[in-house]
């Protein structure tokens, strides 16, 4: 666990605070009500649904997200390590509440910076300003992308398109790096239905299936598909 | 067509803007690069996949939004009416290009502010910052609740969620204010797969259906089917 006094070495190391002069943002934290807190292993930083009216930079060790369906049931989201700005895009905006539950998955330490002292920075800071910008905007942008794909009408598209877009202009062999399920999971339909998509897909002669690879046997098929 | 000197009336009424005063906006304005530009229905005032450099802000008229599928076609997305700022989610980030064309459906005006004047602004004014903030994360926030309800595995749980969401707890009958094809768009599907899970349900007792109406006629089984 890191000291207090360390903090600031570790927050440049963060995309939100990279460029800027270590001295200068001790100064700046000088006297403003910032927490730092460590947690054990199973502990929640945040709850879903909990407003979010500080910025939790996490210092050292590593949390996961998790989201509740709607039966309750929980579900795993992502992994996150330190040194990273958990949950920037919904400090602002005016549902500002956590997206997911914030859980640490071993010895963790994170600081808790308010809103206003996070508003501070940014009118104290161009380099911060614009790190801020750039990873709300970044986040946004990923996720109009990712719903291009998702709005795609049909599982063969969606195959076709992630493909295509995985397979760039080099390798005809696809290696997904995930299980179907999990597959099934970021294309949003359900596990039977891909692997039916992908089999029928198989049949008429544009991919061939081993052993979790997927390869491309007739790119002009596959391009006329999602042109349909 | 607004005059030069009017165009700071016009961008307090934007959700950029509001709160500010008058004559600052106008002195902070004051020898800045932006310029103010007139377009003829039809005119492009943005290309999809340009480098967005300059805040557009809309002072008068109406555009639209449009989208290029994978075939070529062009997809209208959406109208946008002044005043309004365009795209704001677009001009920070490490791929800061225009996700759509931006088209003049009427005569329009619009100013367009470059981004370094943008920070400059943010870095003058907290109301500034903290509008610009809050724009950029409730479209982060938007579209991240739109990709959960994508990723909801099957068309049934889509229809389920969406007919529970728009119901509320008053009222059993939605009128989805689109047609089945719009719909299906939003939905992420073909058009006639929702057509089938429609029927589907209305066969199995949850709801009925009747000129562009669905009524819920068993919300019991719907949590059950989005809860399975």
């Amino acid at each position: 666990m890191p000291k207090s006094h360390e903090f600031s070495s570790i927050l440049l190391k963060t995309q939100l605070f990279r460029g800027v002069h270590e001295n200068e943002l001790s100064t700046w934290f000088e006297n403003k009500p910032y927490r730092i807190l460590t947690f054990e292993k199973g502990m929640f930083l945040a709850h879903s649904g909990e407003p979010c009216n500080e910025l939790i930079v996490l210092l050292s060790g590593t949390v996961m997200g998790e989201m509740h369906d709607f039966s309750g049931k929980s579900l795993k989201i992502e992994d996150m390590k330190a040194p990273k700005p958990l949950a920037s895009a919904f400090l602002f905006g005016s549902d500002n509440r956590f997206p997911v539950s914030i859980i640490a998955n071993s010895e963790a330490t994170a600081m808790f910076i308010p809103r206003d002292v996070v508003m501070y920075l940014m009118q104290k800071s161009p380099v911060i300003l614009r790190n801020f910008l750039n990873g709300i905007s970044n986040r946004a942008q990923f996720l109009s992308s990712r719903i291009r794909f998702l709005t795609l009408p049909t599982i063969r598209k969606k195959i076709a398109h992630f493909l295509l877009g995985a397979s760039g202009f080099c390798s005809d062999t696809i290696r997904p790096g995930q299980s179907l399920a999990g597959l099934a999971g970021y294309f949003g339909v359900a596990r039977p239905s891909l692997s039916r998509s992908l089999s029928e897909m198989e049949a008429e002669g544009m991919i061939s299936q081993k052993r979790g690879e997927i390869r491309i046997t007739d790119r002009e098929k596959l391009n006329k598909l999602l042109q349909e």
